[in-house]
């Protein structure tokens, strides 16, 4: 596709539909989704938008990740009618955004197309740091677990959630989600040393449902909860059958796939 | 050697010498060495022990690491003067050291033992982050390098570091070290997705040396100093052969060798 130019198809005069992959810490944010008062990362890319002269745009993110939730791969899009070239934008971006969001690639998609509408899954990870001590340097990307997991218990445990299930019972209340049954294609449990990740691909996640999964398989690794708690946990309708909602730090969504 | 009690030969009254491992992330202290003013790791170590009953302790450090240098593997010794046993010291001190320092063990040492004096070498790793996007996650912890890098002629330019040689040209003014031969055992240089890491290994280290080490390497990854050029700079008395001195934080001291 043309760069500086609008797509073919295009509305004349509304500019280039363009997607762009984000990272950030989300330590400082309230979360991805704009609001009045508190500092969002929608917030602060459509602000750098507009400095780069394509105001006023408005930016859907594929995830709407929570307040200090973290991102490695959040894909976002907008209509951009400044002039600055696609291949340009990331470092146009960058120069205008806090060092806490980076804008990693750019690309002009089809007039019309939505990183949320489009996105079909996600994969977020969730950190554990499991060692006696906290660690500096990780105290804002991981959950610091200082006692004993049962790793085993936990990968069957997490074979329980993969497949088509209703996750009812692992949203909080007020998420905006219609359907609550959903396809978990990987729940991995990984060690690195003293980090433990699970990693949870789904083809949609209901509100804090990752967070509920990780606390879940946590209960299971301490010894309170079972793989079997957890597959009646998934029959139940009942928020109270699972595990612990974490914090929200230990959270990072790693890739959207489309 | 037995908790809560002096070691044997200790000095009646004077407390036991401990040493500790320390991880702390360096962004917002001026160094570890104590000044009068500015925040230092070692102000907020001996704050932490006064804290706990151990006052007026002095804690010496294998390493004074400058203002925004990180260190996963600190070692210090102090003679601890209060009653918290040895294996409860990391917990105690925790509780009272700021959340980007962190104790992660505690060991009772012979009297008179000290981390500095008995130090036989140390670790330290230079993290550089090799793409075009800089990095939110870790804009704390390694410098972005946007161009590309000749990894096999840094590991050339490194095998040159190898071994014992005089490092003054390596070195910033402003140490104290009154010889200037050092025998560096490793200088590795280690890629991991976009992150490179070089690992350099000495029986000790002059003011900035692995700072310089790291931006020479630099240097030769772009392609403007050679191998042949590093084994001249080592040959030379003159700080500017070298190449240049990299910010302090992508600098983490790793281990300290006894």
């Amino acid at each position: 596709m043309g760069e500086g130019r609008a797509a073919p198809g295009a509305v004349p005069g509304a500019g280039r539909n363009v997607m762009l992959v984000v990272e950030y810490e989300g330590t400082s944010y309230h979360g991805f989704a704009r609001q009045a008062g508190p500092v969002t990362i929608q917030g602060v890319l459509e602000a750098a938008i507009a400095s780069i002269g394509g105001a006023p745009a408005r930016v859907v993110g594929a995830g709407r990740t929570d307040a200090g939730v973290h991102a490695r791969g959040q894909v976002v899009s907008f209509t951009f009618a400044g002039s600055v070239p696609t291949s340009r934008l990331p470092a146009a971006l960058n120069a205008n955004l806090p060092p806490d969001v980076a804008v990693l690639a750019a690309r002009e998609v089809a007039p019309g197309w939505d990183a949320l509408r489009a996105c079909a899954g996600k994969l977020y990870s969730y950190t554990v740091l499991n060692r006696a001590s906290p660690s500096p340097m990780w105290r804002r990307f991981a959950l610091h677990w200082p006692g004993p997991l049962d790793e085993a218990a936990m990968r069957a445990a997490a074979s329980e959630l993969l497949g088509r299930h209703d996750f009812r019972a692992f949203r909080s209340t007020g998420g905006s989600a219609k359907t609550t049954a959903r396809h978990v294609s990987r729940c991995d449990i990984e060690r690195q040393g003293d980090l433990l990740r699970i990693l949870v691909e789904a083809d949609g996640f209901l509100y804090n449902m990752v967070r509920i999964m990780a606390g879940t398989l946590l209960e299971v690794g301490r010894g309170a909860m079972t793989a079997g708690d957890v597959r009646e946990a998934l029959a139940a309708d009942d928020r109270g059958r699972a595990g612990p909602t974490l914090p929200p730090h230990g959270l990072c969504l790693e890739l959207v796939r489309y």
